[in-house]
């Protein structure tokens, strides 16, 4: 990475993940509004300065990182944006990315916005969990740069930008997801909620129903019949619930449609039950079966170490 | 543990770990209709002895495990009973309980047969993957004998028993349990059933709904988007469908009913959802997340090692 120095606003624990990977490499500067969060950046290590507030300091900065909740973004954006290097390019984290994308690109410079998702995570929240190596292995989605022209394929792009001035600032921030461990791929922003809300955002709400129907029954009872299989199928519902509500509603569309799939699944499985078909319904499982091996098999077969050079297509 | 020896009618996951667990306390003599289960339990020193078919051999056990697939129960209940002992006592491992024990109660000796289902397993299957560990620090649940008076609550119990018939072959499958490791609980059938339609088998099929969604998109981009959330939330869809099968199958009134209130605890998040109604979300979320913290800390706080003595209750 030939940057002069990273801007990461928000140090909860991808903010915090960031800096720490980043630590020796680069100069980081930090901004988080908590003075909480600021304390703990500062005795993690995980920037080498921490600001109260976003100012001039932030033009020192050739990559910036918007590492804030979904909700709270806009806001974030068009305080830092005057602030801004003219070379700066920046990124956010969010785990929905069309709706996103489009709130934040009309307050950042054309072509210097690359909307980004890192699927790495935790149930845990705050910069006190931050991890070096949160994101080795795992896939940083990145969308191209809106009105930037470096997704598009007619050429010379769009909004009267040089060509290739969204390339640009797409392979910087790709550069970072690399030297963070991660593998960068492009997609774009609507393909991956389109994606996301069918293996994030769906698990999520599914487990949260799971939870509030489990917690129906006698708690001292039903708890003996809580085994693995009910605490995996529902760990994601530990998860800030503010976290998990930002993420739902900022995917909202594509949440609602993989709802509807969702509902017409789970009624096929229910119509075998119901008629008391057994090999139809064991048929049902086993094609279910076969998916997730297929989905889980070829993502661990191209797992880390990340193929030399193959990190961006 | 009295007993003359234990016979384990199915030596797959849980016969065999049963087998490899009473190994060197207690003669374990095992049958298996399958050749490949009785060739792998005699390799792995499951049992002392493993037999073709059932016969006199029968006579020699004072416990008596049937371990097949709950549809395969009533046919071998009824080949075993005429060679049983007249103080054998038998078990199942079935996880549905109602059905189960109302077929077999009257294939089976009254208030010898203690329906049981102990609370652990794998997504394996197979007495290849048989663990004398298995059940350790696992609840175990026990129900009272069908006519054999030992639930009822009513003096003289039923069926023309002497008292404490039921209670004694109660007692000695509840030795079984801990001497495996596990902590016996004793439940009535019906509520078992209701408890694990809410534990295990909605999420079992919330699991199978959520891998078909996933697989309904475009294999090479949606593996991509498959983190550690999607594998956990989707981690028991990987068991035998036909073992899965037959386990929602024999609970199926519990697990209608289950599913019915699944439908409305996603229906309320999915409204919330739609209506862009961000703190009742947020709100129904975090409830979900402290049911579910409520559940497995109290299964926590009572973990092993078992309270002495405590085991049933």
């Amino acid at each position: 990475m030939r940057e002069r120095a990273a801007a990461i606003l928000g140090l909860g624990l991808i903010g915090g993940s960031v800096g720490l990977g980043l630590g020796g490499r680069l100069r980081r500067l930090g901004y988080d509004p908590d003075p909480e969060a600021r304390r703990v950046a500062a005795e993690t290590g995980a920037v080498d300065v921490v600001h109260e507030r976003l100012g001039e300091w932030l033009g020192e900065a050739s990559l910036v990182v918007l590492a804030a909740p979904p909700g709270a973004l806009p806001e974030l954006a068009a305080r830092a944006a005057p602030w801004l290097a003219g070379d700066a390019v920046v990124t956010d984290v969010a785990g929905a990315k069309a709706r996103v994308a489009e709130a934040l690109s009309p307050l950042l410079p054309p072509g210097r916005y690359v909307p980004g998702h890192p699927m790495a995570g935790s149930e845990r929240t705050g910069g006190r969990w931050a991890d070096p190596g949160l994101f080795r292995g795992a896939v940083w989605f990145l969308c191209p740069p809106p009105g930037g022209g470096g997704g598009s394929a007619s050429p010379g792009g769009s909004g009267g930008l040089p060509a290739g001035e969204g390339e640009e600032a797409f392979a910087r921030v790709a550069a970072l997801a690399e030297a963070l461990g991660a593998r960068p791929r492009r997609v774009a922003a609507a393909l991956h909620d389109r994606w996301v809300a069918r293996t994030s955002h769906l698990p999520y709400l599914a487990a949260a129903a799971l939870a509030a129907v489990a917690a129906e029954e006698e708690p001292e009872g039903i708890r003996q019949a809580v085994a693995g299989g009910f605490r995996d199928s529902t760990r994601v519902v530990a998860i800030s619930p503010e976290v998990g509500s930002g993420m739902c509603l900022a995917n909202r569309e594509e949440l609602l449609a993989a709802l509807e799939r969702f509902r017409l699944a789970l009624g096929a499985l229910e119509a075998a039950l119901r008629e008391g078909r057994a090999s139809e319904l064991a048929g049902l499982l086993e094609r279910a079966r076969g998916a997730r091996a297929a989905l889980l098999q070829a993502e661990r077969a191209e797992g880390s170490p990340a193929p030399a050079g193959g990190g961006l297509r």
